[in-house]
């Protein structure tokens, strides 16, 4: 029976890898009414890879809520998964503030605030914009937009840059868009925490401990932020045929991913068998 | 006295001109509470050259409301000005519009709908996006873009490109943010009616039945959209030091005025003077 999958040259370096990124939504599970449901196969599929020891981290650009939140809503779907094996924008963006003593001036979700408990809003210096939902109304980005102008050197980090998604059947914008309308009334350039920015995946490795870039593979339905961005940062980059991929991704005009599989399952098993 | 201001080459020009064309908000008025307030001079000088016969039109971005009420409220400023001697995005689309066998979906603001009051709006088959205030909501912009995303060939007609205006001496986002934001979001790029499309500045003229742009005049009080917009099309630019002009703007880094005025006042005096 044919799977549609040629094993790529991925497959003869499964052998040298320390560990496994992978995308949640459209890779885990598509979102949807009632927590969405799992991708056929997925939960089982992180289990083997648990089972055989490989590291692995969840690397989301999802900021509409905590990581605690999205492992609880996982695990409801019957994986397990613990909140400090997701990688997501908001807490990665306060490492990057403390860093370089930045105080933030919010515009995201309520629902996200929790992972910034222990920052310093106070006389904020930068504008920080996640996937606010509803808060992307005229007055509440007028306000940050006027905020953002008033500093001596405006600076506009953005969590994710994502053009749209799918919900419950529905295209909404996504942060990436709302951003650019800050960017193009600014006119400045936003500093981008998440994927497909470099330093987020290279976050996402450190985690793992895994210092040779080379030695990951990133997985995901997203051939621009997944596995271009990935590819940026010296990974194996994978493509998987699930959540929003579209057969006109097969070939994309300029990402060359290291190899396309059908979903996760098809994906482990082939890493697996290719490891010994 | 010095006035801060050498006759410029533009002077010895003025006797080939055969019409101007004036911005409105920064040259004949800066907006503001209970209908802002006639800029000293401003209402005079358009007296003036109405006297001495000279061809006029005013010509605006002004997506938020009709020409007549643009007219009735710089009349009660004490200008007088007729609808028709105002050119406006939202009048310049509709013949666009049908023009181009074009049935939108209008994403503006409620006071500027009756222009569209005889435009075919079922089965739209593309987005027209004004200045449209507290209309840019979560909720409506994410159903024009859904719409916009459905379309075969997505069209997106922006009236207007503002980065963002001042009213009542607040900062708001104009047109020309959210419209980057629709881009973004749906990877393409937007029409532009209004400054500074050259068509529209054609079309300014051709309200007067000016046929060579050499022979017109701009003048307003923003260096790249009116000035330079102008200059694009053919036409002498004048840059005002009166409404948004900032002593940065002077010198500005890719716009070269054909001359710098302190006020619409002084402007005409000079052209008058010089026609002679």
């Amino acid at each position: 029976m044919s799977t549609g999958v040629t094993p790529g040259s991925w497959c003869s370096k499964c052998g040298d890898i320390e560990g496994i990124l992978s995308d949640i939504t459209g890779v885990l599970y598509n979102s949807g009414k009632d927590g969405g449901t799992a991708i056929p196969g997925s939960i089982e599929a992180v289990a083997k890879l648990k089972a055989a020891g490989i590291p692995l981290r969840f690397c989301t650009n999802e900021t509409q809520c905590t990581t605690i939140q999205i492992a609880n809503k996982l695990n409801r779907l019957g994986f397990s998964i613990k909140p400090d094996e997701i990688v997501a924008p908001a807490p990665a963006v306060c490492g990057f503030l403390k860093q370089r003593n930045l105080r933030p001036c919010l515009l995201v979700h309520p629902d996200v605030l929790p992972e910034f408990a222990e920052i310093d809003t106070t006389n904020p210096n930068c504008l920080v914009v996640g996937d606010a939902g509803e808060e992307f109304n005229y007055g509440r980005m007028n306000k940050a937009f006027q905020f953002l102008v008033s500093l001596d050197e405006p600076l506009l980090i953005s969590l994710g840059c994502g053009r749209y998604y799918k919900e419950d059947d529905t295209l909404r914008m996504d942060v990436g868009s709302f951003v650019a309308a800050f960017e193009f009334a600014a006119d400045i350039k936003a500093e981008i925490v998440g994927k497909p920015s470099p330093a987020f995946f290279q976050q996402s490795l450190h985690t793992m401990d895994i210092r040779t870039s080379e030695k990951a593979i990133m997985i995901g339905d997203d051939i621009v932020s997944d596995v271009g961005g990935a590819q940026k940062c010296g990974l194996l980059g994978i493509m998987v045929r699930t959540g929003k991929y579209r057969p006109s991704d097969e070939p994309h005009s300029y990402v060359t991913p290291d190899g396309y599989v059908n979903n996760l399952a098809q994906f482990v098993d082939m890493f697996l068998e290719h490891r010994i």
